[in-house]
């Protein structure tokens, strides 16, 4: 039998956004977003996390080598997104720059790393607030 | 295929309690439970971390209203337990309060959460110690 | 319908440890392992976290007696692991000492601890980087 | 002799900046702030520790009333700063939206505190970043 | 010229309190202390950190043997003070348990260490609160 | 009159190490460092905090360029310790690796920095104990 592990790796980087949906009114934007619907923006210490999985290699005991993973997270997720303003950023230009949807995003992304397999992707907004998502159509199973 | 996220919200809230059954005697209890016996008392400060799913709404980009969730835990969490002794509070008239049992009684109280499909609740006794909790009869399933 | 809860326990150990692998030549081990092949060690400190469920006793309230536990952990995991350079260790004869491999030997020793079923070991070697392990032949269910 | 104890007290609020100085050219802003010039700026969770100092309370055993240093904080700090762009405040016209900036802005508030004395204004950007000030003409003295 | 560095220890206790003063009122202590004065109690996970300087020993390397300062600490603080209501406390007898007091309090014990000298006392009650201590008629010098 | 801020910048490096006295028999060795002398020895993630001070710039607003002080600690500090053995470098050769040891050679290595004026080094060996060095033959002013 293989020996799957899970490798959960963390990333931070800070941007500015607004939580604003055209196809709204200005009350009802206001009653949806609150604070966070002011005009000039706000903004995040972002922190990601993403875990992959697979198993573990017989020779180098390692699921993915972490030197891959944070090229892969260097190019396709700070290059892109630190100290950026999310709401101009060309992934959301038909959705509003909320967490869950940051997390869809990210979701894209990761999916596209080659070595291994993505169960996971995290993001603590504040300390008191975190996403996750686990693909399109999948849901956690955290009970049963 | 919809879209499913999961939200985290974290809470905290300071507490005392003891850990004392009355159908044991003096000896049963202070085995059982050693220093957390102690007849005056000991705290916490407990956090709480709660997560809910949901597709993701197209338009407003959100599984539920953060606003709403704070809203339903002020009342709900924190006007009942913070500040209090645990053990005077009715819902721990009949039980000990372990963590195990908080855990049990804060998903009874969150899975009357109208806007969310509840799917965790978690408590960090102190830093080393946490507790999950995901309904009656529902087991993690974090293998198979 | 019995009421389950998960607990997890964290300790903390610290430890030298350097990624190498004997079958491999020089270049090999350094293009795989980078600074972690550095031929004098290097070192981290280790943060443990070890999940196991049960029902919550009517009784005692408890999942399992954290101090029962707490007495397994230090005979088995600190007293063996805690200011030791793994490398030494017997348990690492014949592996690389990668923190995936690590959590495959606590599981194994976890594993035996009688008073709960063991669910999960997580190894966090840097505040960035945290490993999983379900057991032999079982991936986590995070979505579906 | 009083006894003199020292209250730190923690607030967060989330807010977008942009570090540009419209008396230099566009090359010398990017070399100055690098990534912080980003034109759509960026954000962060910045976390404020404000001390004050003072005699305990022979009665109450406080220095000051926790509940008056929240409501001041309230009013005068989350208010004003929560959910903002640092760069479209008044107290920032003239000057940059650097953290030293922001420390020495937090000063000229918290001084204001009747009931205690201002000690230090501690500013953290992010994890990695923090910034201290204490005053108008005052270094602080580690060491000597 | 001898070297001076300053060693800081944590260590963690759990206690519960309730913030009362007799020679008040029923209205006066409730307008003083509010929920805090909750007459079942309340608590915390309370974390002392204790900071100690002498010169750097040419031999040893060290200012203090930490398990000199642990041992001290075990006897001293943990015994006295873990999973205790700190309103039953001799020491309490004629002091609120505000944690003002509880730095007092802490700095009349640690003073009594004999291998190295303190520099300070800190508890904090909270993630957001933390006092400072530093010695009967000594205030910290942290500008000028 | 000139507002002075204090910047504090975090890095973290992991390495392994061993506390040993050439000078003592075996017997004083593990009398006086206890598990710290594990022949093989052990490892630590370091966090090391350094702060620096100088007015305000009053057309940056900066203390010192961020970047400057990276580019510093990333050739003196990280391209030098991180994922090294302690034991084997030449600023260890004639003194023993303890953390106070460690403060005092970074101190030596900041010093040369040009660009603010160093005040303090911090370095976390666990999370549970810190050292803090001020220069040599300077104490910290806590209070008085």
């Amino acid at each position: 039998m293989s020996a799957i592990a899970h490798f959960t790796r963390r990333w931070t980087f800070v941007a500015a956004h607004r939580l604003h949906v055209d196809a709204l009114s200005a009350e009802e934007n206001a009653a949806t977003f609150g604070k966070c619907n002011n005009p000039f923006g706000h903004g995040h210490n972002y922190v990601v996390q993403v875990t992959v999985s697979g198993p573990i290699d017989p020779v180098t005991g390692m699921v993915t080598n972490l030197s891959d993973l944070d090229a892969f997270a260097r190019r396709e997720l700070l290059d892109r997104f630190d100290h950026q303003n999310l709401n101009t950023l060309e992934c959301f230009r038909d959705t509003v720059t909320t967490t869950e949807n940051l997390c869809r995003e990210l979701w894209r992304i990761f999916i596209a790393y080659p070595h291994a397999k993505l169960e996971r992707v995290r993001v603590e907004e504040t300390g008191n607030n975190a996403f996750d998502y686990f693909g399109e159509g999948r849901a956690a199973r955290f009970g049963e």
